[in-house]
């Protein structure tokens, strides 16, 4: 029986030119990851579900979607949780796999699981779909392409040093000038707390400080105050709330404000040598700023956080992050392996190009000559032509039909193919093309080596 | 608690080498694709259950991975089923989507959905991977990538010639010379089934005549008679087992065969018209042949039928197949649409290239240029070289960390880097660089511009 097709909320078709506009940020990035120095992988859909299990914290779990096994999964079911009908305890028994949350975990898994045969520092970038089991929102999908590029095995400071440029050279390549790469460091953050005697509430804290953007100073020291900072502890902020103007002299504030925390100067040291490098080094089109109110997932991160906004004139929330974090893999049983990394937000940065209407035009590769079918005779011709046209690359074809030309010309215009050839007795006869533009509407019966030229 | 890491069965973790292979076949065939003016669309991982359950028989629903359902799933399942404890029945209670099990499906879903925005006849193509729960086994595989080309909205043969160029094109390209496009017809099978009086036994029949290959003339014979064929049908099939020669000789013995079958006089018109143009067209590198034996999935094909075996001196089963199909949409409401396409088998495709040796040595793109570490200023002296050589395309990279010249030069012999360069006081004085060539051990100062074109 027939049904009304429909497809899963939080997924999406992408049509033709969707597609094309998505390969070129792919491809873009990922010339630029090669150029880098760094390497792909791609790892399975799905994971033994206690690979993904317990990586996320409570909601994670939550949201990872689960893949029922197959056959009569019923019989291994746990009966307890089976006969109290609990749906959180039967899981386990009845799935044992899940989809891909993101690409973190299961490329710690990789590192671990080919520890042998990986040269380190190991240089991976990675580019695949990922899926959440999150409520759908206005940019927000249950099925979304991740884009990481990540080094482990290495403390070097010149990996962050490299990635600024790394993210530099994509904005760049993507024509988007004007994005701002934003900087922090843990260790600011751990020392800010030590100085303010918080050093337990540092996540409170951090978090509170992390909305001065949106909430302002008055909203952030309530919020502080009622997560229990003393008033004593919140008034040798106040320096923090007026942070601005260089790169330089923010560092110089924050070497008054941390003076007294050792974790506190190490973190400016090392953004110090960060900025000293990109300053020497220069940026194509991007600037570096530092944000001390920058947190992202502080638990996760030790060193550099890192966050990208786009152009001022585009409202869009960050379209790309990431920070250096120590223990990737212990997770997995491997300890001590330092790494750094960053992830591209695809689908916003699609929408910032979409936007400024930053695509080249000429991204979607659609067929440039289209030639119109006569009949058989003249058919045959023309696919000697398009023989020719598609060894130079030139994409085109022949309409399959011997339609009305009306119709055939029509489906060029639909289309949006740029040239039409007309092939009949005289032109068999001459060994020429008529080749129509059909912007300008011109016409002109050429050999076939001049209607390459022409088209090209 | 630390796991030891593994991935579940059928699954494949792809490493850069691997990924850079597979990258190179898709790239290769995505790029003939778009040439012959097929456009690529993406559709999601899962669909909605009822989308794919009962398109592919009883075995194939068993074999989709469904997805269980989020939250309290338990709270809204099939309570009869439940209680008899019938995973089956209580499957579609407790799962709503389900993991793509083809890409033919989701692609009729998505003709039907799209129809108002698509402009027939519409070539499209479509590389992503699907998911069977089949029992994994050498070749065989859980996640793999289907890549799949079709037009639908045309009956024009043109089309089924254009997919034996298409064939040819990429393979050429992919420079696997000696494929054979094998090419058959249902309407053959048919008249050859009406002409013995076993039309209602076409299935049982053509499953018989598709194993002349592999068991031989006597024991097809047998099958058939067990099936019901009679004696006398079979006596009429003799000219069919001794079928050979060219392509026109074999047209000729079938018009005797099928001389009192209107469709099978049909078929021989179709596979002569299509025969006739890719004589007069020519193919690069591949042989076209007619085999009547062929069959494929024959309940699916109402026309030409298509399958490529590898050249004759690698073991390997069809590397690619399609055909013609005349309701691709009717499932879900939609009539008349006619279609034909064909798929590439990427894994054994990989497998037939690395046999032959076939990948371009520059496949990887491997790390060109690794710049030795000898301290801060160093590093930054070299960076600047870096960034030069990088916005040439060259890929390149510093060694991150200060560690003993033997480990940094290890590390380059190890990942097959073929060029390092050494940066010291001198060289930073003089504003040069030296250039170490890996394989031939010879090193050359040369300021930037030089290196440059020596690298190159």
């Amino acid at each position: 029986m027939a049904q009304k097709p429909s497809i899963p909320k939080g997924t999406r078709d992408f049509n033709p030119e969707q597609v094309a506009k998505r390969h070129y940020i792919f491809n873009t990035i990922r010339g630029a990851f090669e150029t880098f120095g760094f390497q792909p992988i791609e790892t399975p859909s799905f994971e033994n579900s206690d690979t993904l299990m317990g990586k996320y914290g409570e909601e994670g779990d939550r949201l990872i979607f689960k893949i029922l096994n197959s056959g009569d999964y019923l019989s291994k079911a746990n009966s307890e949780a089976y006969d109290s009908k609990n749906s959180n305890k039967l899981t386990p028994s009845i799935s044992e796999k899940a989809l891909r949350y993101d690409l973190t975990v299961p490329f710690a898994r990789y590192v671990v699981q080919h520890q042998n045969e990986i040269e380190f520092p190991f240089k991976r970038y990675q580019i695949q779909p990922v899926w959440r089991a999150d409520r759908p929102q206005k940019g927000r999908f249950r099925e979304f392409f991740q884009c990481d590029a990540d080094v482990v095995g290495s403390q070097s400071l010149w990996q962050e040093v490299e990635f600024i440029q790394l993210y530099d050279t994509v904005f760049s390549a993507l024509k988007l000038e004007g994005v701002t790469i934003k900087i922090n460091n843990r260790k600011i953050l751990s020392g800010i707390a030590e100085v303010i005697g918080a050093s337990d509430k540092l996540i409170d804290f951090t978090v509170a400080l992390d909305k001065l953007d949106k909430i302002g100073e008055e909203k952030v020291k309530e919020e502080m105050l009622g997560k229990g900072i003393s008033e004593e502890g919140i008034a040798k902020l106040q320096p923090l709330f007026t942070l601005s103007g260089s790169f330089e002299s923010q560092i110089d504030s924050l070497k008054t404000i941390l003076s007294a925390s050792e974790e506190g100067q190490k973190g400016i040291e090392e953004l110090a040598f960060i900025n000293t490098a990109i300053s020497e080094l220069g940026l194509k089109t991007a600037a570096l700023q530092l944000d001390v109110t920058l947190a992202r997932g502080l638990n996760y991160y030790t060193g550099a956080i890192f966050e990208v906004s786009a152009p001022k004139d585009v409202k869009m929330g960050s379209i790309g992050g990431g920070g250096r974090y120590d223990d990737l893999t212990g997770i997995f049983g491997m300890k001590n392996v330092s790494g750094v990394g960053i992830s591209f937000g695809l689908d916003r940065i699609f929408l910032v190009l979409e936007e400024l209407d930053l695509f080249p035009e000429t991204v979607n590769k659609n067929v440039e000559v289209l030639f119109i079918n006569f009949g058989e005779k003249e058919a045959l011709f023309s696919l000697k032509a398009i023989n020719e046209l598609r060894s130079q690359g030139i994409n085109s074809e022949l309409y399959p039909d011997t339609a009305k030309m009306k119709k055939q010309m029509n489906h060029a215009n639909k289309r949006a193919i740029p040239f039409v050839v007309l092939v009949g007795d005289q032109e068999i006869e001459s060994n020429t093309y008529t080749l129509k533009n059909m912007a300008t509407g011109e016409q002109h019966k050429v050999p076939l080596k001049e209607l390459i030229s022409l088209v090209k």
